[in-house]
């Protein structure tokens, strides 16, 4: 069996409330990561909450980085998909704790996509 | 401990090629999973690859779902990401197998946001 992609799920905790709650320097960050890591980014999309928080996706050819921050607690919830093995998930993973002055991050990578390496033939775009 | 989101990973897999390859109809039935599920959807944003292949996300005030498709292996990548208590993640999950014509499905469910309960109190916008 192999696997199409790699997904790390990061918790990011004790970063600093100012970027967390500000939508334009937690999407510079996330394109910033997605670049960082060898990237490259196809479309963005981010939302700011009230009275606080940003929800946003970065879309790559590579599959995907996703972020939803809570301010108040310090914390953000991100996801880092990637596809291929050009771009190591880890990477972005990385730069974003680096980025939002994280006090700890805690995060685990699921392999995505998991089939017989036969199928795994036929498959474009990787 | 407790949790401010949940988050649904599932393999769906046996789908048919002209949806998973079709950037409007992946489009329309994830913004109706979502809206099945009783999501709020703030963003959209969809990507197709050439020569196959759709990546998107929807962007909902509870988190997100976002998905990846390999239509020449019958597959698609889907992550449905909510908060709150108001949306259940399966309900937008077994509504996309349904929409897919999958044959499998798997899942598995992923606590985001572990933390003592004290600070949850702090928490808006659940």
């Amino acid at each position: 069996m192999k696997h199409l992609g790699r997904h790390v799920l990061a918790e990011i905790c004790g970063c600093d409330f100012d970027i967390l709650n500000d939508i334009n320097r937690v999407e510079e960050i996330m394109v910033n990561a997605a670049l960082e890591a060898g990237a490259e980014v196809r479309e963005c999309v981010f939302h700011k909450f009230s009275p606080q928080g940003v929800s946003g996706v970065v879309v790559i050819s590579e599959s995907h980085l996703a972020i939803h921050t809570w301010p108040e607690l310090g914390y953000a919830a991100v996801d880092v998909f990637t596809c291929g093995e050009k771009v190591n998930p880890w990477d972005a993973c990385n730069y974003l704790t680096d980025h939002f002055n994280a006090k700890q991050t805690t995060a685990k990578e699921m392999k995505r996509g998991m089939m017989p390496e036969v199928y795994l033939g036929e498959a474009v775009n990787l």
